[in-house]
């Protein structure tokens, strides 16, 4: 974060660049359809990367990765943690596991011990399963669309925890609420689990993407959460890898690392060794391209801002903190599915928040890592779609 | 299979190069010792895969793959499977998952029942823990060490059947039996199976690596299987890419495939980008190397039956008709736990016995795709340790 930040470093794909590197963003749409969907990036990834990826393969690495923890993995992510979040990782206590939803559903089968999973909501849909996948019953700690700010009700999970539930799954920075949680909230969440013996996993694969030059807090820089906590970790979403498949579990406890360790082979050592290899990358060689996309999707952010109150100034949205996807509160218009009339009407492919909160009507997910020109033409596009008269 | 085989496809690792691209095999070893334990095989990736993963990272393809099934991977997939086997596979029904033992395990949650599994023993490592990680018992079918040939038990079989088994974890050609099961001998699993309203998984990883022409039988293959299958199979085993992490699961019927593919994301959604690129190149450009391979490995067998003749005459070994992985019978020569003796003895790593069959004593399983001269150093230095007078 020091020094001039490059913003050259991220560079946009062209239409055609796109479709042949994000199969499935660009590849499963029509060609006439604008994609704003899936969590990923219009940007070209960073070189040190297709620089590591290349020499791999000239290695012949297509076999099977480094099995457990530390290593160069647990290194690269330790550096790059206390470079960017000030926080002291053990990297013998770095463990690798395919991607992160992977290493959530690890953590609560062989760490959090059994009963309910409190699930904030809305929240990240492939993991609103993951209550029934781990064989337990979800408790969902809801943020009402009317509220003005998206926190943590701890009151509900004080709740939910003396009433059967034994691990909260804290998805932070938050998707799709686009929240940072400070320190003090975090120490709320803290204090509410001590009192009930319960378990956190943390989902943290935004944490680099914070913006406004604001702080990421690990969970587990939180004082008194290491008996308690597992994170999971990847430099899949800042960097735009996640088809490489390599996530960390991180713990700060003797105890919990062991019992990651030593779950059978069969639960975890899915892992790609080119995912090793571009994750070191990225952790070690990726600080200046990470500085140039934080401004970029800084500026993304405020340019959405601006055009969201001049082409639909009846959205709600919430300030967005941290990640490059925007909640939208979009019932003024008067559509249950906005993202399915946008679709239809308009050809622009937005996420339907009944994804992230079943029942729930008139909210869109957001993707505002592109150009600034194609964003403009997304919102352009849907404020057509739902709100004709208003364009 | 038609026209000359150009064995030189097929280019033997120096040293340098194996512990550069094989990081577990070579890696997880110290330098003075040999590897022939973890299945992986010490040759140059074939080229058309090398070309593949180069092209794709730059196209920057590291993001998330193409969702569902059939696409470019069922086609390659279905005309490997009519070339190599002959059988008809619908394109539509090959679904991706992330590796052969996640396969397995999403197999035996969305579509096996509930039920106790039946697993032949001596049986592949990591997956002896599968019966637990599904919430099953285990059944076992198990070989015994003075059995002339390595059959499955059908007797044995209908017992676990009748006894509350459900499932069978077929693993074929078999690791590490090294059986290449008949078209009979399948047709007699079917018809237990089907006696008791049975389930059947089908690892077939090692399915190209038929040795002497041999006909691999897919189990789908196998005629009233259509309805209480699913096998899985990969690239991964005959072309040294298991760290790219695609496999493939492959039905008959309609609502298997549904069962696989309305799966939460959560349960299969990690499989490698980069995995289907050399997966598809591996399927559509590697018939003449796959060849070269075979006559290779058709090879080392012959010379580690040779080489076992004159360095351990009392070691026994059932006929190696598939997969590059012999199963040993060292207990001739008084060492619970050879495998440890070779390696603290004579620095060579064997794969011990009691990994694929708890409990047993006196066996290896020894990796034999590598060097000739590399092979007779393997079999030198096992002699020399389990059996220092006879040298």
């Amino acid at each position: 974060m020091t020094g001039a930040v490059d913003t050259a470093l991220v560079r946009d794909l062209t239409d055609d660049e796109a479709r042949a590197a994000l199969v499935c963003k660009w590849g499963e749409v029509e060609a006439d359809v604008l994609p704003a969907w899936v969590a990923e990036m219009d940007y070209a990834v960073a070189e040190p990367i297709t620089a590591a990826l290349h020499r791999a393969v000239d290695a012949g690495m297509t076999s099977y990765p480094r099995p457990g923890g530390g290593g160069p993995l647990g290194a690269a992510y330790a550096g790059f943690a206390a470079r960017q979040f000030g926080h002291d990782v053990d990297p013998e206590r770095v463990v690798p596991t395919v991607d992160v939803t992977a290493g959530v559903r690890l953590a609560l089968d062989v760490a959090a011990g059994p009963g309910a999973l409190v699930m904030p909501v809305p929240g990240y849909s492939p993991q609103l399963a993951m209550a029934a996948i781990t064989g337990r019953e979800r408790r969902d700690l809801v943020v009402h669309p009317d509220d003005e700010r998206a926190e943590l009700d701890l009151d509900q999970l004080d709740h939910h925890f003396a009433n059967g539930a034994r691990a909260l799954l804290l998805t932070q920075p938050h998707n799709p609420w686009g929240r940072v949680f400070t320190r003090a909230e975090l120490e709320g969440v803290r204090d509410v689990v001590l009192r009930h013996g319960g378990f956190v996993v943390s989902d943290e694969i935004h944490a680099p993407l914070v913006l406004d030059g604001r702080e990421h807090v690990p969970y587990l820089a939180v004082e008194g959460t290491a008996e308690h906590a597992v994170a999971v970790v990847a430099a899949s979403k800042a960097f735009n890898v996640a088809g490489l498949k390599c996530a960390q579990l991180v713990t700060a406890s003797d105890r919990l690392h062991e019992a990651l360790v030593s779950a059978p082979m069969a639960r975890n050592d899915s892992w790609s060794v080119l995912g090793v290899e571009a994750s070191v990358a990225a952790y070690t060689e990726g600080d200046a391209w990470l500085d140039a996309l934080r401004a970029r999707l800084t500026a993304q952010r405020d340019l959405l801002v601006t055009l969201l109150a001049e082409h639909l100034p009846l959205a709600r949205m919430r300030p967005v903190e941290a990640t490059y996807l925007a909640w939208i509160d979009l019932r003024a218009y008067g559509h249950d599915d906005p993202a399915a009339v946008a679709l239809a009407r308009q050809r622009v492919r937005l996420a339907p928040g009944h994804d992230y909160q079943p029942g729930l009507t008139g909210h869109v997910r957001l993707n505002f890592a592109t150009s600034p020109e194609r964003l403009a033409e997304v919102v352009r596009r849907l404020a057509s779609a739902v709100a004709p008269r208003a364009t």
